[in-house]
């Protein structure tokens, strides 16, 4: 590996806790802790919340016994330093009580504090919380259901949750779609992850059900940028510590019980990659926009080096092309907007399952792609507004179907003594 | 934890390889490599070649860099310290050429050779092998498949790879049970064993399809037997590193080319986690007949002492209650049959699964357990005797169902110049 490739760390030994570029210069995933305190302390509310909401505790030397604190301002799980594998869960809450809805939102919140502590319950004897993380959100069904208020908080929605438009391409799967509350559990080990969901589970009895779920991962060796199933780096261009308030979290724009808060859009992206490895590495970086060892955009050396949208080459075409996909999700395409991207991959195995491009082989294919995971301030300037371009011209797209998605909006942390999403029931 | 939760260690760090206990007391997937070397030692032809099959040669400090050598007497990851993930897939030959069926096998052991040594390909720029192994196997429809001889190999079959007879209980599911060939990658890294199968895909093109495929992971810190997902202690009870010829590999009882082989029995096993969650540890540890934090047999202390099956308590009832598990497994309950077990966890989401219980709860169920995989020197002797039992009996079945199904000879590993069962073809 060349240097050049490592210019970031995040790693929860204290061993690896080198930073070798200011951590302004690092995309939030890629912060140590240490990094990431000297990042935001001072820059403002929610930031500083953040800084102590990713404080793990090593509470020894065995790398599962780290934990992540639970109550902070901000909740666990978005700018924590990403956790190795998640298990995602939206549910479906079967009742319109507001105090039954109520009732489980104070016990998931007491299990995940005492889950995310490391008092993990008789189900998991012996395992330790891997710094597990639980990050809660409401979809709009929560707010409004046929037209219902179900719940008497309909006009406490935020006007940023709006209804996701149908992009150019979606094949969305009911089943893999939508869902009153989401739950995402991370976790340095798979098990835990999955653990933390059954938990939950369990105690909402028959009051709330899994609508769907999805396990997925990270990969690599927790110190460059993780790369995708595709091969690529992928979360490079994830927006500066500094800017986590102008592009993640709500200020005074959104309704009171909502500040500190984000919106949290999810996509299960199949890639058929049974296509995908038929192509040639050079093909494949002039759809991506990035050399595939080094992650540097194309016609540069490093992967955090800047990329020149308008450089061309001898024959006078740009370098980076018109349909790529580093120049569709660039900010400079889209207004300035940015993201926070903390997407796992998935693997389920292989199925029976349709292309909308023309199929180029018949047969089982791989279930197997991304866990498109992503925070922003608001998704109509956020995701909406990059994917909707990325929808048309992306020359990714001929690997890619996007085949279920969900939209919630996260709310701050709970402080001591509080439940999640308290002050939207005061 | 307690000290006797550690007493073998496996791990791929020279810091860790410590020997607290004889190997010839710990089960093989706890073996260091170093105990290994020693366990094996001139024990017998087999067992020798098995110990140089597993020796992982540490290309630098880092984790993944780690290989383990693919040319040996025996394949890699029967023997091998269990890797952390796996990408199981059972392939269909779309040929009835035998040229063509040696082409694909030559093929895939050279991509092997070289994916297992560190050369994984352009697809995987930037990503090491992480203790990559590939272990081929031969489905009974590859010696004969609707009474036809395809390739000529037809009188060469193995006696011992017998039809799979319907178990008590079995509800398998033909999309996800048999195959012409199993190809098992294991790696400590998910990308990678995925990566791997992905290139024996495509070299094989169209002669060959996966027909199922199947995720999994143990988890853990690769220190003590990893916990299945209903938390306990998976693995306790594997033969003896001395054993292995008794129990795991074929010897001179079968055919010239089969010497060194051995047979694979997988089965994908749902359990059903919504209900077992709701079992209290005491009723889970009758069911399992072990202690669930300390894994140690019930009326024992530590994980690894022996069984007592004979104890009763002051009422006169067995302690390791007649229908529990444990008991249904044990060698002596089964006129001393052993099997050398390598499962994994699997957690493919949630799903609408029937149960063949009467169900408790209707709607969305895990669609998660355990990816069972075991070695054996005839499976009549093996599986099919100790399951046969436990079908009928075993208190776990109220937990689990079978849903899947494979039965493979997994031949001696291919020496230098050689291809994956090149002697069944001489």
């Amino acid at each position: 590996m060349s240097k050049t490739m490592s210019t970031c760390w995040f790693s929860h030994t204290k061993e690896n806790m080198t930073d070798k570029t200011p951590p302004s210069k690092c995309p939030m995933h890629m912060l140590t802790r240490r990094s990431l305190f000297k990042a935001v302390g001072g820059l403002g509310l929610f930031a500083a919340g953040a800084a102590s909401g990713v404080a793990a505790k090593n509470t020894s030397a065995a790398h599962g016994a780290s934990t992540v604190a639970f109550r902070d301002k901000v909740q666990g799980g978005i700018l924590t330093p990403q956790q190795a594998h998640t298990y995602f869960a939206a549910f479906d809450i079967n009742t319109n009580s507001r105090d039954e809805l109520i009732q489980i939102l104070k016990d998931w919140t007491n299990a995940s504090a005492e889950m995310t502590s490391g008092k993990l319950g008789d189900s998991a004897l012996g395992l330790a919380p891997s710094r597990l993380t639980m990050t809660f959100g409401f979809g709009a069904d929560v707010f409004s259901k046929g037209g219902k208020d179900r719940f008497g908080i309909g006009s406490q929605k935020p006007e940023a949750l709006v209804d996701m438009p149908l992009f150019h391409g979606d094949q969305l799967i009911p089943e893999k779609t939508g869902g009153d509350i989401s739950v995402q559990a991370c976790s340095d080990d798979p098990q835990i992850a999955f653990h933390a969901i059954r938990q939950i589970v369990k105690l909402a009895g028959t009051k709330a059900n899994i609508r769907w779920s999805q396990t997925a991962f990270v990969s690599g060796n927790g110190k460059e940028t993780p790369r995708n199933l595709q091969g690529f780096k992928d979360g490079t261009q994830n927006p500066q510590a500094s800017e986590m308030n102008q592009f993640v979290f709500v200020g005074g724009e959104g309704p009171a019980w909502f500040q500190g808060g984000t919106y949290l859009v999810t996509r299960r992206i199949r890639i058929a990659l049974e296509h995908w490895d038929g192509m040639d590495v050079d093909y494949q970086e002039q759809v991506i926009g990035r050399h595939k060892l080094t992650g540097a955009p194309l016609g540069m050396k490093n992967e955090f080096d800047k990329a020149d949208l308008k450089a061309t080459n001898a024959d006078g075409n740009l370098v980076i092309g018109e349909h790529s996909h580093l120049r569709l999700a660039a900010a400079e395409s889209n207004g300035g907007s940015q993201i926070l991207r903390r997407g796992y991959s998935y693997n389920d195995g292989s199925n029976f399952t349709a292309e909308r491009w023309p199929p180029w082989r018949q047969g089982v294919e791989y279930d197997a792609g991304l866990f498109f995971v992503a925070y922003q301030k608001d998704p109509r300037d956020g995701f909406i507004r990059i994917f909707g371009n990325m929808a048309k011209f992306d020359m990714l797209n001929q690997f890619t179907t996007h085949v279920g998605s969900g939209m919630f909006a996260v709310p701050p942390g709970a402080r001591d003594g509080e439940f999640i999403g308290q002050k939207l029931f005061a």
